[in-house]
């Protein structure tokens, strides 16, 4: 079966896809019974040298749109728009897609499904989370006699690599910005990764997935890794913790929980050894119990490992004349549980004056927010005549944490809440 | 869309099947628009007392092979016949079938698959490698852009767990064996676990998708775990390595190496932390890099996830009209790579007479067979006037090893060659 492709995009993803769409053609064609056929490729700059044939490239995304030749079309630009209305007119005219972009399917992910149900085409989007990671075809296959229980995940491979540098060479946070920015892992405006964005749109989708409801980035509690301090990583081995960003989702009594945040993690977990960049996805379903998927989270060659193979999963289906053969739901308009009452373990480190009477008072606020304290540590601090005390918690709702945290800060014992995070 | 379920076999396995059947049918229909409807089970004590209506209940596999409602068998007996018949009555008279069995799979796989695709039916074995961990639809649909490179696995969670309870408690093989049957994991004859033909039927069924060639059992070199002993365990510490049953593929220059045996593995491998009855799977692909897939390896509910997912699956082709969609090939007669030229780091333990000349002798022995000596370390050995030596190597021909091995335990200065591993 032949598969005429048109392609949206020539950064470091599209190079690698069209790389093995053109090298690769007759050997994939021979193992897999697929001709892949790249007709044609929309790129930004025509002026910029490519190492594709010139005659494949346009700067006119009419090519690939209004092509009737073109079966299906692969999108690999990024960003919202224009992706977001590309997909929509390609399936709006009958052909499949193929996405890597998380943000267009956070966003409108079951509103494309939907179209293009009643277009009778298929939407693939395996690349826009965890790269090569097969994520989406779990949820969507594998695991779909489960009830799905939780979604755990460090899904960020930037902001990892950050807090393994931080940990490992004790260097700050704009140390460590600068050294992901020099290993090509993050932008010169670091935001999307720092600040918890991309894990947010990434746990969006699998949560929707999961759960089979609209997990609405905006809905998401999102807190980012900037208030990490090097002497966190210090307190957090001493404690028998590694700091990740983690992205979290359940569905504890029909209402569904969705945070991404710096969490301590415990030493033992399996996601607190997913190191560098890399990726790492733990499922917990009621059937299979945990399972885990790791690998490359991004890069050029993981992310068109996902992209190919849904083009040859799309090649089966026209070979088969069969689309739309798994129907994602999605509840419209799901319960969602509020942050402030996610229970939650946590870990202040706070800065107080040196003199008697600032336990009795931490303590009795803690007591009266309804916050249990599991395990204390008092230091000397780095500055003359105040101590540092650092308090682990046992489960509390996070509002109770949160006030805590903020009447702890207003005691005249305290100079400075320096650190709180939620633990695992 | 509704679907007739046939079961064959009312073990752990079976018994988590009917009772997600039986019990979930409205909930899984709700979510899943699959309506799964066991009509019977063959079970072989009709005598003993099931958690399921009496009415479903047979002992005649005829009863189920033979009723034209049933549209799927789904076989979790185990064992090579009846079951490998039964499956081939149910594909030839144009049943689908989903099936638990590694043995079957392993041995008679490609003959199943090729007779399904002549009769228009799927044959679905996603529970007879990994329990619940999916690995055969990663093969073959997610990594299918990738020509795979190699497979490393720990993919027998007895070993797993007999080797981490002789790590960390110091038991001997036969105490482990004890606590393993007392745990429910091994066998009252533990041999398929603990010499590797468990192991060995995996890899092949994975190694045969992997490479789209017929990876026989009896091609795939095998090592049990029985010459383990505790010291080893120390000594892998103090060198930072664990011990694990490996079962490894690859396809170096166009043949095929497969070997399951017990290894050293380095700390900072993903294999390494794989612990208790856990499996893990890491698989190197030429985009994707390497992905790890790790869960629960066994038991009822992991497995029954599998073969539940699997229903749904074939009855989204049913819905569809639209069979073996992922035609998959079989190289019949693949070039294997023999064992002898496999190249592989190695830990030898040997225990010496404590006198002059032992070091250069066996030194002599490495020279001469081609090994270079990676590193070395001597203590007094437990019995009087003889020394204890370890050496690990690095890489060399495993018949070079062999040799090495034979050679040095026939030197007058040595005792016994104790211990001999292959290193990661």
């Amino acid at each position: 079966v032949e598969l005429n492709v048109g392609l949206l995009g020539l950064g470091t993803v599209g190079a690698e896809v069209a790389e093995r769409l053109l090298a690769k053609r007759e050997r994939m064609a021979a193992r897999t019974g697929v001709d892949l056929i790249l007709r044609r490729v929309l790129v930004r700059d025509l002026e910029r040298p490519r190492g594709i044939p010139t005659e494949l490239i346009s700067g006119q995304a009419e090519d690939i749109l209004d092509d009737p030749s073109v079966q299906v079309v692969v999108e690999v630009m990024g960003g919202e728009e224009p992706a977001r209305s590309y997909l929509e007119r390609a399936i709006r005219s009958g052909k499949h897609v193929v996405t890597a972009n998380k943000v267009v399917m956070a966003k409108h992910g079951p509103d494309l499904l939907e179209l293009a149900g009643s277009k009778d085409v298929d939407v693939y989007f395996e690349a826009a989370v965890g790269g090569g990671i097969p994520l989406i075809s779990t949820f969507k296959v594998d695991l779909i006699a489960n009830e799905i229980e939780s979604i755990a995940a460090v899904i960020n491979g930037t902001t990892n690599y950050m807090l393994g540098r931080m940990a490992s060479a004790g260097i700050s946070f704009d140390e460590a910005v600068a050294e992901a920015q020099a290993a090509g892992y993050a932008e010169a405006d670091p935001s999307a990764d720092v600040d918890g964005f991309d894990a947010v749109y990434k746990l969006s989708i699998l949560a929707s997935i999961a759960f089979g409801a609209r997990v609405h980035p905006d809905s998401v509690f999102r807190e980012g890794i900037r208030a990490v301090e090097p002497l966190d990583f210090r307190y957090a081995r001493e404690l028998g913790y590694e700091i990740k960003l983690l992205a979290y989702s359940a569905r504890p009594k029909g209402r569904i929980e969705a945070r991404v945040h710096p969490a301590m993690i415990p030493l033992h977990h399996p996601l607190a050894t997913v190191e560098g960049a890399f990726n790492a996805v733990q499922i917990t379903g009621d059937l299979v119990g945990d399972v885990l998927l790791w690998g490359q989270g991004a890069g050029g060659r993981p992310t068109a490992s996902a992209v190919v193979g849904d083009l040859l999963d799309v090649a089966h289906s026209i070979r088969k004349g069969s689309f739309n053969r798994v129907a994602m739901r999605f509840d419209a308009d799901p319960a969602m549980l509020p942050m402030a009452e996610v229970r939650t373990k946590a870990y202040f480190r706070l800065r107080a004056l040196d003199q008697p009477g600032v336990l009795a008072a931490v303590g009795t606020v803690f007591a009266e927010e309804g916050v249990s304290i599991a395990s204390m540590i008092q230091k000397d601090s780095i500055e003359e005549g105040t101590a540092e005390l650092v308090f682990t918690t046992h489960p509390a709702s996070d509002a109770g944490l949160q006030k805590a945290r903020g009447r702890i800060a207003d005691l005249d014992q305290v100079k400075r809440v320096c650190a709180f995070l939620r633990v695992v």
